[in-house]
């Protein structure tokens, strides 16, 4: 029996999420479906990270156990071959039998794209939230400043959050504007269900100055579940990378 | 009577190109049926670009000749109402009623996004071609250096090309990298038909190792049609910007 690790680049456009659900098409049951098919074998693979409807991945990952006599770097291109070109495997590896995704100490970034600008561009339409106002990046960033560190998020989660504890660590987070795109950057220890969108939410109100930068801090400093937001739209978000450390 | 001018975005992946063709679904064939039903008149708008099947625009012009009596500046939200959303109006305006988008001395320009790493990026796929083996930015942009001037291009065009003169201006040609993404820029006076992509295609072969960059002065040299290629595939493609002169 063999643990093996795969990292998965997906388009979340066209699937109901990472998470298998009855009568719905998901990332992991078409991993699920690919791998069975390969291996003979019946499969549930376990995610890192259960993305929502319409959230993309450059790097999401999951792992799975085998008989197969495949050798194990070979996983990405056999499975490559069976899945929709929606689902990329970037790679695979053999790791030990007690690995969990979950629960391995880790960094993920986040990336959640705004498209500030008159009009929509039909190529970025799945890919960014199109936002008509203009947004004042530095104020966006100033409130964001404040999200750093260890908090409790709690006002930054909402009634689907099922994690015990919900003190999450934030190592870095930046706003950055390139031409029509704003570009919000979250790295951190873990993250509440949809955290990430209540947060660009929050601050798409705090750059079109509708809060200044400092209620950020406020919501963050009230601990009030659901006081953040509103949560951000799904096709703006995507999970950039994972780190183990 | 007023003739307007609309400058078009869209996401060429689900039409077959511009131009109007029985049975199929077109940019121009959305653009006449959303003026017809917001005008009530019978319109055939005409095209700056002719893009082919697959290939995108950031901005791609038409112009119309109208008796509504709505405001030109407004056609743009209108009509965005109306139209699918892989097309959009970023502006519309009044030109004079002798104005020919295709008459007009302008520059050009084309984008051709490379996606060159070992896997292929699912958000990707529809925006830039996917091209798994390293290739050498320094000798394409050796290569394309001798495209820049004027020139008969006819070596970079095809069979399909049914323009009286094959003599081009190419203003500025750039390949660059920014990690996994190599961007090709390319500003002329006008294109034949096919001879971004050859060009394309050809650079790549040249990033390659396959062809040395001199040979593409060669290949311009010998003025012999076909000679360059292969035709890079469509999906890499954008129509960038129109600037008249």
């Amino acid at each position: 029996m063999k643990r093996i690790l795969l990292e998965v680049a997906y388009d979340g456009t066209n699937y109901h999420g990472w998470q298998i659900q009855p009568n719905a098409n998901t990332i992991e049951s078409e991993l699920d479906k690919a791998i069975e098919h390969l291996t003979g074998e019946t499969i549930h693979v376990i995610g890192a990270s259960r993305t929502d409807s319409g959230v993309h991945a450059l790097c999401n990952l999951a792992v799975f156990d085998t008989e197969s006599r495949i050798p194990p770097e070979k996983f990405s291109y056999a499975l490559n071959q069976g899945l929709p070109e929606d689902i990329r495997i970037r790679n695979a590896k053999e790791v030990d039998l007690d690995f969990h995704p979950r629960k391995c100490r880790s960094i993920k970034t986040y990336r959640y794209c705004i498209l500030n600008t008159s009009f929509a561009v039909p190529t970025q339409r799945y890919y960014s939230h199109f936002y008509h106002y203009p947004l004042n990046v530095e104020w966006m960033a100033q409130g964001a400043a404040y999200l750093t560190g260890e908090h409790d998020f709690i006002a930054f989660s909402n009634q689907r959050t099922q994690a015990e504890s919900t003190i999450r660590t934030i190592y870095s987070i930046s706003v950055v504007r390139q031409g029509d795109m704003i570009e919000l950057l979250v790295k951190g220890s873990g993250f509440l269900y949809n955290m990430v969108r209540l947060i660009a939410g929050t601050l798409i109100q705090v750059g079109r100055g509708y809060y200044p930068p400092e209620y950020v801090k406020e919501i963050l400093d009230n601990c009030e579940r659901g006081k953040a937001g509103p949560v951000a739209p799904a096709n703006g978000l995507t999970l950039v990378s994972y780190e183990f450390i």
